[in-house]
């Protein structure tokens, strides 16, 4: 990875005081690192500051394995909660998946197209069934079949397979397995889960059939990230479709699919693009 | 209203079995009706039957007056709820509202372009606020203060008026008191309310505030039919529209008047053109 | 395939005139069958007639193979262009493809999802590209490269596969040739394409590139029957998403390929489903 | 108009080069200004450097009235086409109606709840039938009859209006006149158009019509500014919604009627919010 194609990537979250651009893009700029992209945003009641920056490394005065050091005077006088990363820096993404195929399918296939900027290294499942799938895409497919009994040790194994293949994010894509805490505080703020339904409304399990006995004219699907709270953590992405009487349970399944694996591929392409900042238990997602 | 120009519209539902459509298309075709629109549906699980099917009037053998009486055998014989109106008897409106007047504004307005086949002969408010849109549009307008204590009064009163006047549905056009059972069991199916969130999401008050505090990405607005239990009745119509984290809650109340508005005209013209029939918690609209 | 589990499908379109539905109606009550679904229009124009109808079979008094012949004198007194067919009887469908995967992927995946009640037993394209997915799905993929030199003799071999293999349906697939009228004229409103812009805006070549220069807030794809005139078909379905000025063209590719292959699916689904009539330049879809 | 309260807006447009964006929040800075808001966009092919950014006047060290002349040096240095404006200003708008009031109510109505930080002194039309609304909201209201003999006077005593007004923005809202290129050039970009198609489909007259004709399964609007070629200036802002074989011409023009007040109401908010950037044939809208 050449220095000189690298771009860099501020996410950043502080008190809101003056000159803050001003001193951040000074920074940039005094150290010959030109901006591509920055978007900024102050809360309404005026408290919080947050900021997406994008510069380009060439001609930068600094080295990228020096970078942080150089950004951690200005981030401590801001008590700033903040974060550096590099673009072309692959994220290493492992996927976890059950039976239904449709959200891995979508998310092979988008990475196949070059649309994520990511290495996809295994496949985790607790069933052996959509390994043909991993197959002809050649990544590794791991199964960990969990019951009451062996969940504990089988999560163990799963997190010892995670570090061994230095994995930065976890995508549930319709895994219907719910991990423990132990397992989630590994990756806070890193495991990605669709849930079908437009939360917080039918929370748990069997929206599709909760909906229908609701009668809603429209249903639809939640990317978030988990945290140890089931179906509650900070949402990335969200989007509906109209149904009517004539559909049945099954029919808000099959149109599920569809909202299911856009909603989670966009929330993928938000958080590999590091467009997503948590705040409490929202997100600001920087477009 | 000359009979040779009325539209009949048979609503009906009953247990499904075989020939419904033909005897009921053959009841109407014997005596010279002209089917103008027909839509059925019968529930997945084949036990019960819906249809809508409108006809006109002209050339029919039988009076509009008469026409309940002829048609009773065939729906006792398919023991079925049914109903049956004439387009052009202009269903009678009364719309009650408080300070809010988008879903006022939008009603009358689209009365006036001739959207709804209704009379408008009053409008009844807890303020006196919107008196001046109504005169605008030539249309009583009459103030009911509520508190804790005259609110069986109040409601009474209010009642009695309807009945002077003939109302066949009554609109709450964001009306912020919570009728009584009393006043929902005189007009039952027959009450339409506009909810301010994407229902069963954010039930009770304040809708936009829960909505910007779970950090949702999108609000949406419901129109149902007011039953006792608050806002848990069948629901009209549902819409939504994105939003993002830089909107405040004024942002989403602003959003969201756009929505309430479209949605609550939506189910008027829906419960006026006879489409809606209420199963149970839910509604088959016919469109 | 068992008579009894047939769904028969009537298809039918003539002048108005009085009892048209229950005439028909009746036609299949009296034979046994039990209407499962029944939709009607009548142009307001008020002169012409349309209807699509589901019956079970089951205990029907007609054989499957006799009810063409039972029906037409009906269809012959009505003056009607019409058409039965069986839901159960899979149509045959082959896939023209050249480079782009999307839409290929996209159709294979609803149909190993059994989303399609169709056999597709090939795949045609004038590049050897997409024979690995194609073989990962286990369906013959045959290569006809075309130049201006042998593009007759080619759409002559083409066409004698298609025959060969009783094909009922062509789909274009993102197949970047334009069909000879010979060619189309062997297939009338049996070919299916899906074009990348919201006809009629944007006909012809790149129209991803137009709708950039052109700064439009909103891009779209549009599925239509192939006629003879490019672009211009009747239209079966159309879907758009809204872009802003920070889409280069590439990202108008991306996000439209996401449309392409929805809108194609849905009006593949519509046209299996025996749900579109076409009506001179324009299709009535029943849904 | 207090000093203290005022938020400055910074439009600008220039060739990009390094640092543009710490020059300018640098500037702001160091005068004391504190950055509300700031969004950026260089396009794709790297040449053309675009920026909205607002900040603070509350101990800004220049006054309002010297701003021009002290950003001059910078943006003379960067080659520059800019604005500089104060959100607090309220701009002054006129209305150009005809016949149809529904534009005209929408902006009327979200006007006295507030959404637009405008004037809007007077109304102008070619008939006398919206007179009436205009006096319900105490706008003046003039009517200047149009014929081809009398255009170019009538149109001359229109700018003369304007120009007693001080009018800033014209706001056309279905006005069925096409304004002569003089005119036009009396407000460069600053005359806005409803079309109620989804341009560049369907240019010209009676585009409900042609989208009937057309067969189209969507129908849409576009608001743009007008420049002297017919409905081809750069795009602010388009929607559409989906329609079906059973809406009539009527149909399209009732549905239509909601697009065109949503979308005409939603480009008045981006301009006078000035969010809005013209290049050549195409608009930047900052959101």
């Amino acid at each position: 990875m050449a220095t000189d194609t690298l771009t860099a990537l501020l996410l950043l979250s502080c008190p809101d005081k003056i000159g803050l651009v001003s001193r951040i893009s000074h920074f940039i700029f005094e150290r010959g690192g030109n901006i591509l992209d920055l978007d900024e945003h102050v809360e309404a009641d005026g408290k919080r500051f947050s900021l997406r920056v994008a510069w380009d490394m060439q001609n930068f005065s600094i080295s990228p394995a020096d970078l942080n050091d150089a950004f951690t005077p200005l981030a401590r006088e801001f008590n700033a909660q903040w974060n550096i990363s590099f673009l072309e820096k692959r994220q290493r993404i492992a996927i976890f998946v059950s039976r239904h195929d449709h959200c891995l399918q979508e998310i092979l296939w988008r990475h196949s197209m070059g649309e994520y900027a990511v290495d996809i290294p295994l496949i985790i499942s607790n069933h052996p069934d959509l390994k043909p799938l991993a197959e002809h895409h050649c990544i590794p497919f791991h199964v960990f079949p969990i019951s009451a009994d062996n969940k504990q040790q089988q999560e163990a194994e799963e997190l010892e397979l995670l570090r061994k293949h230095s994995i930065d994010t976890v995508i549930l894509a319709r895994y219907m397995q719910i991990l423990s805490p132990q397992f989630v505080q590994e990756y806070p703020v890193n495991i990605i889960n669709i849930h079908h339904s437009f939360l917080p409304a039918f929370i748990g399990g069997d929206p599709y059939k909760q909906a229908h006995q609701r009668g809603v004219k429209i249903i639809g699907a939640t990317s978030h990230y988990v945290t140890e709270d089931l179906d509650t953590g900070p949402i990335i992405e969200q989007d509906v479709i109209q149904i009517s009487h004539r559909d049945t349970v099954d029919d808000l399944k099959r149109k599920g699919r569809d909202l299911e694996r856009l909603v989670l591929a966009r929330a993928l392409q938000f958080h590999t693009e590091y467009r997503v900042l948590v705040c409490g238990q929202k997100t600001i997602v920087f477009q």
